[in-house]
């Protein structure tokens, strides 16, 4: 959670002190790295720029240009682009506040989109991160964010780079807007793998060895499972006002069509894991109630065997005084402690016949 | 859920490598076999085809053509169905991924619709299988896309070879699409039938033999029927979006709205099915808890009435010296011992009334 | 619950064989017996009519006949009601599927309404029936088909009996229509009171008798409350749907409105009884809890003060050769064995005041 | 709950016997009392009638007439109630069956509201009162009907009778019908502050002396909430219906929007006592589990430590004969005694040391 | 809960009494101060006024004029205001009864919302205090009302006070509004971080020392999450009734879809922390569940080993007559003791392994 919560300290404290469409670099955050894919059906152009004002040039010379900026440590770099696009102060503001949910909002001359790139960090593979990524769609170009190097869009890159009649060289920016925000839809897939997979395996793990170190596992996976589901749900939302706008042309619709029903089956696969991680405590719990009661089980066994068994030896350790006829004349007649032994083997027999009949013993398939 | 999860690998490595609307076929997929079923009023013509090109033929000659494709393994056979039929390019891809949710989709000239059949699988009778079946209707066609052999089609079928007036014969491409979408729909009922008798026995074993096992099996039951939910769910917009459309005649609307009421029907037994399987887990619970409660009233009543017992016993095994009048004068009684055991069968018989009066023992019935 | 999957039974094997809108008549069902109530303000026919044929001849005479149909077991004759009163295929075939959601269906000449009937089975007190009732409102008549003998409509047609200015032989068919449907929702009072009386029930067993077997019945009762509300929630929109269809005219509108509320108000009890009945289970799961608590407490008791004192008996019966001075020289004191007793009770004096303190034993009214 | 159940029996005995529409007074109900107020500006006349045909005069003479009926005990003044006013029959009807959800008819003449007002039955602080209240509003006159005497409209009468340019006064009697209704919305706070006190008692005594009667104490809140909660919900729609309608003045809009804010804040309170009551149960197991657990630690640390002493014990109680050298040579030796009381007491240090480390004893702030 | 509680009888004692639209100051609320902020782009006066008549000359003066009252314990103040700004009666209500759902109200001449902020008391960091504050947005003005000293606006006000151009010393009113609105919503964040923190240490607390208490705890915090829900739930609708109302300019509305944004993640994450606050309960549960087991293991080893080890001490212990050759002839044995000292050993061993083997001892890592 401690992602979260300091994500929550960056907004409060810009909150807290600044106004409303103030440009205010995250702490921490890298320096932006600036690449560019300027392309047309035969031509394709990968540079990294360190200028800002160079972008234009490319924009007027391809029908296509994608603007990748990695790292959001740097306001200048920020603000240059926001007057060289005439990108809304607040929608700049969105873009450096990286605790945004998913939207969309038009602006008179561009299209600006958040969306959350979901993956897991380099190395440590149990690190869900979700990443704001934000997108500008003007004309002839696409500008997108990211808050760090590493994301789920190589493979749009890949079809760019790759000539072979590709659809995305032959478009225009709006279906490459479409194809990012795909891959990124996409790149949900292996996430929910992964998920997947640990959900199994603390299945078996609840079944195997349940500690109640699952349950708090399992609630630390549901908590993910949720932000998973707050980054995808308002993508819906951001798809449909993609479809209704303007500046994305009729053709890429049914595109657009076909993410949201991606989203909506990824959805609806969160509420299928949601479900099972809400089972697993359910089963940990009975499984615990279960194991209570096999040990119960032996204690009240053994010891409503061997308690009346150990109060007749007992009795007879009683030191009444047997000159007395009537005190104890068991202990003196010569078969005592055989017939005493038999007594005693009935009774743990007899006791042994009624758990069996209960089902308490014997029969080791029945747990 | 290897199903579910091996569905979600063959999605997620297409979206990671390949571009939206491309034409790859899944792993491991059987070859397409291509049959027709052509007719009019009076004649029907019943044949396998090997080619794709063949087909128009038969459009042409009949009012009614249904092309039933079993087999998504050969890009070729698909492909050259999308440029004989002119079948969207992202719709084709839909009937290849076969991890979708129902849709419906109106394109130029004709409709593209993805239903879930549920069955269960040949031999395997627990296994469920929700196969995706797509239909295009086109100007007197049909055709369908399975993943594979055996479906819920065949009463279909069966209807169409009888020629004693029946309606599929009489009316147009939309009925048989209405036919065919009916027919899985109706599907689902035995397996609703299977699900309900697989309740039924989970219900009894819980009662007569608790293992932790029924939670597990539950769990899996409720997992399937909300796979089954999310299979069926969406299918009430999908026939929604037939009444709307207007390749769907208006003679065709009352079958539609009944078969969406059928739809209705079946999501409000799954409601109930859920409902109970929830309801299992309350009494898997509640049987337990009354076990260990019977347990620890086992071992309360036999210890509360050996360990005094004992103790007593204990007391007058003590070894202090008689010789000192004050010193357990009780062993030199000459009826120390028949008192001892006086006192121990009242207070037995006192604890016996006690836990008698607790319903602890005695009436059997009670539990 | 084998009411219901019998019926699921009944469709599937329906609807794996034959065609939409094939007249099929259910297994076991009843021969259809035909009454007929005729009337004006002044006159009224009431009869039991052996052949279709003969009704349009009532129809033309009197301004409102009702038609009651029970028993739906004779194809002939649920056909020749199609083509006597122009019938849709789809309707009659509803007509004799008993197992469909209520809902309400315009077609050109008639109203086609399926509802619910609540009561339960004579003779069989536990035992709900929701018996499937369709009505036909035409020019002039209402047609009802009900499954079999015995309903709750019997007030109306004691209503129609009595001339007094009944409001029913003054209005049209129309009227007729929606007194049948009131009576039918009135008939959910008795049965909502009875489960009301059976939750009463419960819940004195469960305080006073908390067996598991209470968790199944509650589990039973949520179940049929659940059928209820699925029987009756359709109802709102079939109102509704009256409210706005031409046939029905604008002076039944407050009448409609009025039943809408009615349902209404069962509904909600419905949702409270059915809250109350997941009530029973936390209650149940608290008796239980609290009744192990207690079983424990007592046996806690017992054991630490008795095993203590055994303890402390089993050290003065050790045999350590008291020759020498070390060897429990107690056993030689002459008042070792009241000084031991005196001990003994000081120990016991001191678990009980504890246990007191801790509220354990002695204030009986506590729990 | 036995009034709520007791009211379905008055419904169904009316609805299995009567027509819609049909005046039948409630059993047991009072006889009605027929209370005036009759103002405008500068006068008042406020007086108990005998005769409903003595009204019409009231109301021609005075701006504002407000009509009080207590008590629906006699079927010929409602009658004559509804000729006099040309009250819908169906309106009538709902006054007398006191069972209904709150809602609004308009009719063309005058308009029909349905009220809920909460108050404890005095005397009985714990038995909350859902009365029924229905209000006719016609030209210049307002017509409550109550089942019986004693309500919360108490603070309007004191507004009308203080002439201190009451608001009340000045305005037409669709301001009297809001005041009224008004009232009886602010008369569910201290009902709400009252149950606020329940709660807060049931959590102290669940906190103190957890007795699973506070769980049915639980419920049973739980439920009246809920009835609160159906009693006030529909009431929204009421006042949305009147603001819509042309009975009631623009000016009166504010008030209502006013009157509205408050039902749903009295909801969102509701909302939460019903989260309060539902944490009870959680509070109550969570206890009940942790005495359990404690009463488990107090038997298995007595237990633990002295069933291994008193085998110690019973070990050198054994009668071995010990002239054999390797029996119990430990009962000869001159330190047997004194070195077997310091093993014991060594072996309860070392668990009374380990339930330590467990945090079992010792620290009683712990629980 | 006594904060609400009070509230709650503030409201039942104003509504009991009064008629609405009643101007009744809370008990113990404090004299109002009342202070303005007026201002143009490039002057900025900021000063205390005694009289709400200096007020207008301000507003005539400059721009934009911020009017800011603490306090609301004078009848007088409050209703000069009403007079001076022709503010409604009702609005003025509300603004003295301090328990409102906010909302949004537009009146002829102003705009009336009332928002809830929330911030933790002074001095005590566990008091969450939701102060409701009242705005009036009027042409050139807003007036705010707060409850009581202290408050989130600082921000604002050091923006206004800051010239560098500052977008609010150029924007009307209008804008102040959204700034101040604004502040009230990133005030939530803070408060978010702070039960962010809360549930962390709650989290440890229940994995370390699992006290019923925790359960208490937990419920509070369920508890004031809800509260925070029910303040900031209803402000979405009342920015959307600010968009779309004419007194907020078209510029504006960019930023108050911002706002919506930050108040909608908000929710998402008061969601997220009810459901691991949820969490914790299960966790507890499952922890002292576990617990329990682990106390009945320790119980059961002991138990199990002991009491049969003890039962074999105890035969030896019997005093039969061994003169009689079939009496415990084990006695007399020479090596009768370690013989029984070696069985005893073999079945400890055995029983040792037994629970090995179950996992009950020796692994440690386990649990």
């Amino acid at each position: 959670m401690a992602r979260t919560t300091k994500r929550l300290h960056k907004i409060s404290s810009r909150t807290l002190g600044l106004a409303p469409g103030t440009i205010a670099v995250p702490e921490d955050a890298p320096r932006p790295v600036i690449k560019i894919m300027a392309y047309d059906r035969d031509n394709l152009v990968e540079e990294t720029l360190e200028n800002v004002a160079d972008i234009p040039a490319y924009i007027k010379k391809f029908p296509v240009s994608w603007i990748d900026v990695t790292g959001l440590g740097a306001q200048d770099v920020i603000e240059s682009f926001g007057t060289t696009f005439d990108l809304h102060i607040l929608a700049l503001e969105d873009v450096l506040n990286t605790g945004n949910r998913p939207k969309m909002e038009a602006f008179d001359s561009n299209l600006f989109v958040i969306a959350r790139m979901a993956h897991f960090l380099k190395g440590k593979k149990d690190q869900l991160e979700l990443e704001q990524v934000s997108f500008f769609l003007g004309k002839g170009f696409v500008i997108s964010f990211q808050e760090r190097p590493g994301d789920t869009l190589e493979t749009v890159r890949d079809r760019i780079r790759k000539n072979s009649g590709a659809r995305v060289r032959l478009l225009d920016a709006d279906y490459l807007l479409y194809a990012l925000i795909d891959a990124i839809v996409d790149g949900y897939y292996p996430v929910l793998e992964r998920f997947g997979d640990i959900l199994e395996d603390m299945e078996d793990e609840i079944v195997n060895n349940p500690t109640h170190d699952c349950i708090r596992k399992t609630h630390r996976l549901k908590r993910e499972l949720q932000h998973l589901r707050h980054a995808l749900w308002p993508m819906r939302e951001v798809i449909s006002g993609l479809i209704d706008d303007d500046m994305m042309s009729d053709k890429i619709e049914p595109y657009l069509r076909d993410c949201r029903d991606h989203i909506v089956l990824v959805l609806d696969m969160l509420e299928t894991y949601r479900e099972r991680s809400a089972g697993l405590i359910d089963i940990y719990l009975s499984i615990v109630g279960h194991k209570t009661n096999e040990v119960m089980k032996l204690l009240t066994v053994i010891s409503t065997i061997f308690i009346p068994l150990g109060f007749i030896a007992g009795l007879y350790g009683m030191n009444f005084d047997t000159q007395h006829p009537m005190n104890l004349p068991e202990l003196s007649s010569p078969i005592g402690y055989p017939v005493t032994l038999g007594v005693m083997a009935m009774i743990t027999t007899g006791f042994l016949i009624y758990f069996k009949k209960l089902g308490w013993i014997g029969n080791k398939k029945n747990h």
